[in-house]
């Protein structure tokens, strides 16, 4: 399918979506959404979507980049606030009536659309997020390359770590590796020694790595706009018993949730069956979720967790993350992407090692 | 200055200003100002600002890191979405009558807030971003840290540009280098080669450099949670007549902004300074503002455009970055970060070299 196709097809179950909301028109803030709907990959933009047209409201430092990006759009450049140069071309468009905004849109921006239009503004709730739910062929195929350059940076980055690297020259390698295969970091990653990686989401510090250390390693990638978000942790040297215990536990509590993972399924007894596993161990249950979607951001619906109503579905794409967390000992997760399918589900960061480099045998590159 | 005395001198012209906006209590949604207002560096968090206390909403991933940063804060341990947490709290707290939100908080946010409160909010804009503006000197030294890691790695990364090297690399090795320093990337850096400058906002591509060929880096450095920004252009071996006249017609651009900023003048006079410039060249006048405001984000007041009300305070920090963009032909943009004081200013970034390797020895290392 050509990327005009595409982004016909997107549009039409972004109207559909909104035509159940009894409304007319998409106001689209959201960058993320945006992209989905027009294709842009840039900043401080937004788009517009009627039953005609979608147009895309921009500034002259983006307008070259968008007439490549954009062939399907009306492409607008604006000089005004996005707000302001929003509500302009409303006026001017006298077939809309029942407008509709997204909800992830300011405060201040709603009231400045508000004051301009004298209009009231038809609630409209996920419409985009939740045609993004389901990913198509280009986009799964953008995540499993985020994955793969992953790996490949992952290999490469484990080799530099030794005793007195600091925590900041792990990631700053293993973001450099990323960068040298073409992708970028899709967030900041953490990189933990040790007892740091307590702290689910530390920032890399100083802390310089130990003869026998821990290190928790959570990164992603993003690539043609689509992210992956991957946890390993690994054992330099000897490892305590004790770490071997929590670590084989976190092992055992992930493929538990992986197995549960079908489209059909309940999304909250996927979270469930991570954490029985993790508390018939006798360990702390973590207090994050056990996963979320991902696509074009790294964080999206649905979120894998207690009381989350929802099925999964075919083309779901989410990370299964469960971990365990002693303050002042250890932190251990272990993090993969999956596509939910018919039968099961399809692990897309299955190529990245867990843990290795461990004296212990047994533990070596499982 | 102490941390902590430093953040309760903070949070009083905070209440300060909340009390004009006939506000007793302020809901802080947006990152920076948490941050702001706590020393808390994690995501996914709020502040809450009552007349006794300041709250950091939080959730388990960030309650061991938010316990050694926020020490003056009362930490909560939130389950809920944020807005219900902070609906939870308020309820509580009897003596709170009136609520106010920032407005870069999300409608759905609000819709959650006032439904759970059922009470109106007072109209806060901008309340801790005008405290931000001007930065103390904890601040200034932070963004002038930056500024150093900044200019450390732009000098090690030049020696890396050869031909055949593309953007992404280039762009990558000077990340690596930022990062090897111990800063962060305060934005996404833009490499552009070539005509591909004309771009203001280029990402970087797999485009090749040639030989005698010119590349725009637009980059910046976070340290301590605080930015730099600036750009630099570098033509390698042998200039064109027309990009060399272009350099230092923008050069000039630049010189007559730094030359008007001072304490007390009006801001949209800086950005005319520039333009006329530009115009007096007979080039085509750039569609971007002339600088922004930077700290805590990339981004901050005030606007350095057309048509900006108000005027320049001693302790501020901008950016000034004229530029020229001729659509496949070139962009060429010099922007440097300026603190102003009541004499005139000092430029935080003046250690990072202008112009570079020119086989012109007139031009070579500016």
């Amino acid at each position: 399918m050509s990327s005009s196709e595409l982004m016909k097809k997107r549009v039409k179950k972004i109207r559909a979506g909104l035509s159940k909301a009894k409304a007319d028109c998409l106001i689209v803030t959201k960058p993320a959404n945006v992209t989905y709907a027009t294709g842009f990959f840039g900043d401080d933009s937004w788009a517009i979507i009627t039953p005609e047209n979608v147009y895309l409201l921009t500034d002259s430092r983006y307008t070259e980049q968008a007439r490549n990006q954009c062939r399907g759009c009306k492409i607008i450049q604006r000089t005004k606030p996005l707000p302001q140069a929003a509500a302009n071309l409303l006026k001017k468009s006298k077939s809309i009536r029942f407008p509709a905004i997204e909800k992830s849109a300011s405060i201040a921006e709603f009231e400045t659309l508000k004051k301009q239009l004298g209009v009231r503004f038809k609630g409209a709730t996920d419409v985009i997020e939740s045609v993004r739910d389901i990913k198509d062929n280009s986009e799964i195929a953008a995540i499993k390359k985020a994955a793969q350059i992953a790996t490949q940076a992952f290999k490469r980055a484990r080799w530099f770590i030794k005793p007195r690297m600091t925590e900041n020259q792990l990631a700053a390698r293993l973001d450099f590796e990323i960068r040298k295969a073409e992708g970028t970091n899709s967030f900041d990653t953490i990189v933990a020694f040790g007892s740091n990686a307590s702290r689910p989401h530390h920032q890399p510090t100083g802390r310089k790595f130990k003869v026998n250390d821990t290190v928790l390693i959570d990164f992603g990638v993003k690539f043609n706009g689509y992210c992956c978000d991957l946890t390993r942790c690994l054992a330099v040297g000897k490892v305590s018993a004790f770490y071997k215990k929590v670590y084989k536990a976190v092992q055992e509590a992930q493929s538990a949730a992986i197995n549960m993972v079908k489209a059909g399924v309940e999304i909250h007894k996927v979270d469930a069956a991570a954490r029985k596993v993790i508390k018939s161990h006798n360990l702390p249950v973590y207090g994050h979720g056990t996963g979320h979607g991902l696509g074009l951001e790294v964080h999206e619906q649905p979120i894998v967790a207690k009381k989350i109503q929802g099925k999964l579905q075919a083309g779901m794409v989410l990370t299964i993350e469960p971990g365990v967390y002693i303050p002042g000992k250890l932190g251990i997760r272990i993090e993969d992407d999956v596509l939910v399918t018919q039968d099961g589900c399809k692990i897309l960061t299955g190529s990245c090692p867990h843990w290795l480099w461990s004296a212990d045998q047994d533990l070596k590159s499982v």
